[in-house]
């Protein structure tokens, strides 16, 4: 009491109120929100750039980042056709030019066609172009070995991430006891426990197989759902294939278990596939959750409610900075697709610059055309690991050698293991040494606190 | 009883399940969220375009969309400097042709220095690439006479609607009648209503005043905190500045008034200032929130919390589609700010085009470089205006005449009166037909009604 009236006479005294937000009066389900991926390393990180260009010494000259699946921050060149559509659409008098190939003009006068007032500065429909929903539609149902996809079901989105939170969003009600739970991965990418928490949904873990490889077990979703029913509502099934940041990639017979278990246990599935492109083990091959869901057939054909997510962030395009994307969506209510139309609505748009990249993705040049041959060019991987301990070994391994990369607590880890997680998308003259240093710090490491 | 037995053995019967997100089960803070800006008439607007192009006859050859502020899609030419200054960092192999000016070259090789990987395919930081925070602060600075701007106070963000959700999220909080409670100004902006009802907060109108050209009256402020305080808390006041849909801007002292209110009362300040290059009434003079804060001094100008928003959508560049625009916060506690950066972190980073293009509105050439001229060619109003009646008459108006206008009712209006929403995009050849037309069905309309 006298602390209280103690601080009232002293904001009296210099005239100061207390501001109108603050930690205290803030909404607490933000403050909750966590999210490694961008987390203290990384802040730390950019100090140490700024120190470095100001001249201070360090035990190295740079800071390698390799704390987020970055490929173009890491040296990659973007793909030059993607980029040259870019800007004939962004600048169309460049049509006229002869330093273009004939079919990115082809294919920017098509996609400009498209947008409102034939320019990328008009607001688009809400949930994307038309003609670059079908085009996407096409793509799914090549992939999918000719498995029909349709426009309506496809909603582009500002990178997968806004459409995972724009799914989720449509997900979670209630409270108490009744307040909806979503199962996720452990590890898992922070975007998910993040909007868990902005949205004050209960996270429900279930752990990945370090044994295998960091294999899903149907059984360990079962234990999961089972403990997690005794306090709320399951609701949801999230699964990342191929997994970030494990890189594992799912069995067909995984698959077919997950949609068997959420169509017994009445769970919506999240399907982040972003990672489809990034295949490299051998014997490993990517099935799409729409896919085996449908070759499955009745009921699951017909009942499962799915939503995909994709990306023009991964894969060989790594182009993240146009926060491009897309969702379809498999089963879903009819009235509650109009919800999440409605939802999009709200944001107007998702970037237009972004909706063009995604279309020349998703529809790549055809062997007879020009621009065939360089469009193959030879891509880098940007697969995911997982390694061993914590944020302690992170800031030491940023402090002594550069090197950024997140500590496994931010993706979740059982109890008792540590891991880090750093994306190899450094280019090979820097990966080597980076791996040497890692290396060697990390034999000190252990050697010290063992 | 016996209809749910029923229901139960007809699904058993069929084999089908509910589904498990329906409307019943979905976040019905959702289900609450209207957005009257693509409502039922612009879903009315879609079709008939479909029609048309089908060969259906209709009384018009085409639908005018007046419903949404989106310059390009109605014919506006964007600005040639910031297409090249784009196309030239998509396309950076552009920097060697002859057919681009200096300093739109310039200008490219400075913005690409500034991103990861030297490209636009890198995220940014969260908040933005630094150079263009900035850019945006020097760009505040000489708009408000020479008050300082800070760049970490600056977030850069995918459209103003992007920044104004992502503050309000920070301000919510609460149940019952500790529920937070947020003013608004009726008529509004349809993102402010959609944004608290998903966000579950008060939504607490206060009227403008139609009979003094939609002005804003203190009084009424007042009255509408007193009747709110009796059931939740309200926390925040938004001022839409030059107004939206009322095109009304305020005078110096209206706003002065406001400041006192809001700091007298504990309300967080948010100004929708994303219309400040659209002011065209003779005498009229755009005033920022900033700026009247700071110069009332003491104590003001270091304690009362304010955002103010901005966008590349709007004023004399339009670019709706690439989804550019920022938020800077004043007097906000360092610790809520740190939220906000985590909080946008989840995100990533706003697209990188968007940063790009709202750079060189911020800065654009200067007298002395080659591209000034062109630069400065006449720009078009995209003022909005306020007239009369409701959802019947816009839809009869769509369905006679092919003109999409929006309802007042999604925008707020006091009971008992009715009002409609359009947008004056459509060039000058397009604009008096239908300005004709739209006269010729409300003699009509009323005399019909009347």
């Amino acid at each position: 009491m006298a602390l209280r009236a103690g601080d009232h006479s002293q904001a009296a005294m210099t005239g100061v109120k207390e501001k109108v937000l603050t930690l205290d009066t803030m909404n607490s389900s933000i403050r909750r929100v966590e999210y490694a991926v961008r987390g203290p390393i990384v802040l730390r990180a950019l100090e140490l750039e700024q120190e470095l260009r100001q001249g201070v010494k360090k035990p190295f000259t740079e800071v390698i980042r390799a704390n987020i699946g970055d490929a173009q921050a890491m040296g990659q060149k973007p793909i030059t056709f993607l980029r040259q559509v870019l800007a004939l659409c962004a600048h169309p008098d460049l049509l006229n030019s002869p330093n273009f190939p004939e079919d990115a003009k082809r294919r920017a006068e098509h996609i400009l066609r498209a947008c409102g007032g034939h320019s990328l500065g008009a607001y688009s429909i809400s949930s994307g172009i038309q003609l670059i929903r079908e085009d996407v539609a096409r793509y799914i149902q090549q992939r999918d070995g000719g498995i029909s996809a349709d426009p309506d079901n496809i909603f582009l989105s500002t990178g997968a991430s806004n459409a995972i939170v724009t799914v989720l969003k449509l997900l979670v009600a209630g409270e108490g006891r009744t307040r909806s739970g979503v199962l996720i991965p452990i590890p898992q990418y922070p975007l998910y426990s993040a909007a868990l928490a902005e949205l004050n949904a209960v996270q429900v873990d279930y752990y990945l197989d370090e044994e295998r490889v960091w294999a899903l077990d149907v059984a360990e979703l079962r234990r999961a759902l089972r403990q997690a029913r005794e306090h709320c509502r399951p609701c949801a099934l999230c699964v990342i294939n191929p997994g970030n940041p494990t890189g594992q990639v799912q069995t067909r017979e995984c698959i077919e278990a997950v949609i068997r278990f959420a169509f017994e246990e009445r769970l919506f599935l999240l399907a982040d596939e972003v990672y489809q492109d990034n295949v490299y083990a051998e014997g490993s091959q990517f099935h799409s959750f729409k896919k085996v869901l449908t070759e499955m057939g009745s009921p699951y054909a017909e009942q499962q409610e799915l939503a995909s997510f994709h990306s023009v962030s991964k894969g060989y395009m790594g182009e993240c900075g146009f926060r491009g994307g897309y969702v379809e969506v498999v089963n879903m209510d009819p009235a509650v697709q109009q919800q999440m139309r409605k939802l999009m609505s709200v944001r107007l748009c998702p970037p237009v610059p972004g909706q063009v990249l995604l279309d020349v993705v998703v529809s790549p040049p055809a062997p007879s055309d020009p621009s065939f041959a360089q469009f193959q060019a030879p891509t880098r991987p940007s697969q995911e690991l997982g390694l061993a301990p914590d944020m302690f070994f992170c800031m030491s391994l940023l402090e002594e050698t550069g090197i950024c990369v997140v500590p496994g607590s931010g993706f979740g880890q059982r109890e008792g293991t540590y891991h880090f997680r750093m994306t190899i998308l450094p280019p090979m003259e820097k990966l080597r040494p980076l791996l040497e240093k890692l290396s060697q710090f990390h034999a000190k490491f252990t050697q010290e606190y063992s």
